[in-house]
């Protein structure tokens, strides 16, 4: 098969031609090989290739919805035996994982052919791709720019057409970010559906969860049976999953909506024009549709909410920095300086002051849950502004420069959670002030293609469900998709 | 209707009965006011009675399978609007809810008749009900014993007839080891199935919970229908519900079951002869039922898990005092000297130290879902020994008096933490070390009366299911009590 045919498929179609025999599952993986070998270096999206692990899976027997479809592992908790799990980390990369993560194995058994492994921000906690151990990865609609983070290299990959899908994973917008980015469907499950384990335990209290990045719609649905196929019996609770599948939802008409959008940073930071264009194009959009389209505010403290995330985002870090300590021997080299800097802010919370960030989770979904009762869904963008230059969210020099004296020092938390700290991380969130509530409430939200700036970036548009609204949010995803399709448009391809 | 003829009807039963219009609601709350008149004052089991909002809304029209059947709440997070919510506290009690909790509107929804609330210890923080600001419940068996806690209160109730079945909760134990207690049903339903809220979050991260005791297990059953009628769309997630209601499953023959069970203390504390008597006695009833049971460990370090329990709990107690001090303006005298000092051990937590605790949950949940791929139920002791003597548990004297003299320098958290503290709540915790493990991990758990010692006290076992393993365990449970019928024995019944 031609790359430029490849190309013109989703993965339920590639799954289609090898279970009719039209190709095969090598055949398949060599044209994503190739793919990957012509544009990898341009983007820097594969941080670590498995082809042969690949080959031989290609050459046996594969079952399941996608047999002999391609695929690639986001290299953050997403395990697969004997191969390393970077996190985007210096101090890890080495140790080879003992066993697939649930997740993993839903892939295997569905019958994915995992050939590599994508780029992430050190740990995911950025919502740009800039690990230093593996480098930037770039945007491919425009190289000089980030794809977005923290499933950055999934969403490059994707859009350059290395493959139709590939995992990701979100715990403060990482799924959507990328994906609206990159002119991709990028769906972060509600809380709990898709299995978090074994080695990991549910990430952030159940606000990160994993997930795809995909081109078509009905990939991100039949995905999303792949992973809520079955309950997880290890689990800390058992999740509810709908009668009918999702694919199937997915190809349900939405009905006439009641739909309330925002243009409002919820941080009281600036939102560029682009951004709000995105969304009243979209409001437009849908209200052609039938859908009934007005502006709505949750009322939810969201500034106060930012920081509840950041308390819990920091004191994540700091425990897993001190967990890759524990378990390779590294020292403070083997970290990056910004995660050190919010570990150090992680290592100054109490936890009773965690417990009640936590338990203010409480108010926002409740406070969601009553937006929801007015309205469908709500209508953000996903972005503040469009996809940013490499680099140009790094931490300021001078704060680097006088970091590390204090790292070296060991007075790393006399800087953390300073003003001056808090003025930089709220600088920083202010690019993607509207994904955190969703992960907070644990809903399911959507990102969706359906806008391209000036010039011709992607620039999404978010959607947020209520509780078990993963299905309606596919429905319209479809709607949408069916209305402007997106994915006929190719980044890369000359 | 006369006490006698009352005392032998479950509230299902009683609910018959105002359905066929051969009783009223307002005669049964009479009988229930009476019969709570009549022993209350050797109980100590009501502290909040509310019988005229009982007698105006036994007047009214009541729906539901439960209407007309009289309730007691327990006087922690089951708010009732306009009537405050104690706690146990002496900071509390002043101030009115100024909603219903989820359960309480589900409850009455039901058609139940709330006529007042029962005791706990200071926010439900200890295994017996000896709160300062109320002083003692008593065990209705043994007036010189405990009753058990926290839902002791609930627990004499029910045990002495004043009513069938009350609100419980258990957030370490606190249905099924007043349950064990007083001779009674003590369902623990697994995470996130009964909602929470709106006031109040998922509490201790979703390892409490609310319920009820009852004297027979379809009252638990159709209870537990009630408290899981419909999801809660402000929750954090949405749980799985099974398709047929817990009354109908409780009524299905449970089949041929693999039942390991264990009388090991898991931490290492002494387990008396007659609690071990009561799990080779149920063990000897099961498998002359049928069942294949056999010795059988878990594997988990519990010892561990026993003191990231502590973690989470002491942090949580931390919270709450502050919490209260901040709403009420309580000082340091508006709480227990025992609440102080786990809640100075909780401030002594860091945030990433508790991150850890709560990660390691993720291992004990998988660690009893390999035990439940080769057991159906697991079986321990519900109580190490029988219900202690009211007092027996009290911090010694000594501690105290040291305790005392550093919280009023504000140094009480130099004696919180170290090992003389471990080792008093290592000692207090042997009384029931066998519950924990079902909060931790979400499981579903219930605490049945099958046994009675040589001094005819009560003393349950307690069976743990898998995820989702309410009905099972509600179907083994109306198998046992149809072999051994239990609640026909009244407590003070002279």
């Amino acid at each position: 098969m031609e790359y430029a045919e490849y190309r013109e498929y989703d993965a339920v179609g590639l799954a289609e031609l090898v279970a009719g025999r039209k190709v095969s599952a090598g055949e398949l993986l060599e044209v994503a090989i190739a793919r990957a070998e012509a544009v990898n270096g341009k983007l820097n999206a594969i941080v670590a290739p498995m082809y042969e692990v690949a080959r031989e899976r290609a050459r046996g027997e594969l079952g399941g919805p996608f047999a002999g479809v391609p695929f690639l592992l986001k290299d953050l908790h997403q395990e697969y035996a004997g191969v390393p799990t970077g996190s985007g980390c210096r101090a890890l990369g080495r140790v080879p994982a003992t066993e697939h993560s649930a997740v993993v194995r839903r892939w295997l058994d569905a019958g994915l052919v995992v050939f590599g492994k994508t780029n992430t921000p050190e740990f995911g906690a950025k919502g740009v791709t800039e690990p230093e151990v593996n480098g930037p990865t770039r945007n491919p609609w425009d190289l000089s720019r980030t794809p977005g983070g923290s499933s950055g290299g999934a969403a490059a990959a994707v859009a350059a057409g290395i493959l139709p899908v590939a995992g990701a994973s979100d715990g403060g917008g990482s799924i959507r970010i990328p994906a609206a980015a990159c002119g991709l469907v990028g769906l972060k499950p509600g809380r709990g559906l898709v299995p978090a384990g074994p080695r990991f335990a549910e990430y952030l209290h159940g606000a990160a969860t994993d997930g795809v990045l995909s081109r078509t719609v009905r990939d991100s649905a039949a995905m999303l049976d792949v992973l809520t196929a079955a309950p997880d019996p290890g689990g800390p609770f058992l999740a509810a999953r709908p009668e009918l599948g999702y694919a199937e939802l997915a190809r349900t008409a939405p009905g006439r909506l009641r739909i309330g959008f925002t243009t409002r940073s919820p941080l009281g930071t600036a939102v560029d024009p682009e951004a709000v264009a995105a969304v009243t194009d979209a409001a437009e959009l849908l209200a052609s549709l039938g859908h009934e389209v007005e502006p709505a505010e949750t009322g939810i403290d969201e500034h106060r909410l930012a920081f509840d995330f950041l308390t819990m985002w920091c004191t994540q870090l700091a425990y897993t920095v001190a967990e890759v300590r524990r378990t390779t021997g590294a020292g403070p080299d083997g970290f990056e300086l910004d995660t050190h800097l919010l570990a150090a802010a992680g290592r100054k919370v109490t936890a009773p002051d965690y417990y009640a960030a936590h338990d203010r989770w409480n108010g926002y979904s409740r406070a969601l849950a009553a937006f929801h009762r007015r309205y469908d869904l709500l209508l953000t963008p996903t972005l503040a502004r469009p996809p940013v230059r490499i680099g140009e969210l790094d931490t300021p020099r001078p704060v680097r420069a006088v970091a590390k004296v204090l790292l070296r020092l060991g007075l790393l938390g006399t800087l953390a959670g300073t003003g001056a700290w808090e003025k930089a991380v709220i600088e920083n969130l202010a690019a993607t002030p509207f994904t955190q509530l969703a992960n907070i409430t644990g809903r399911p939200a959507v990102s969706l293609p359906t806008y391209r700036t000036a010039q011709d970036l992607p620039l999404g548009v978010q959607f947020v469900g209520p509780l078990g609204g993963e299905g309606l949010l596919l429905a319209l995803a479809t709607q949408l998709e069916q209305a402007r399709p997106w994915h006929r448009t190719a980044a890369l391809d000359d």
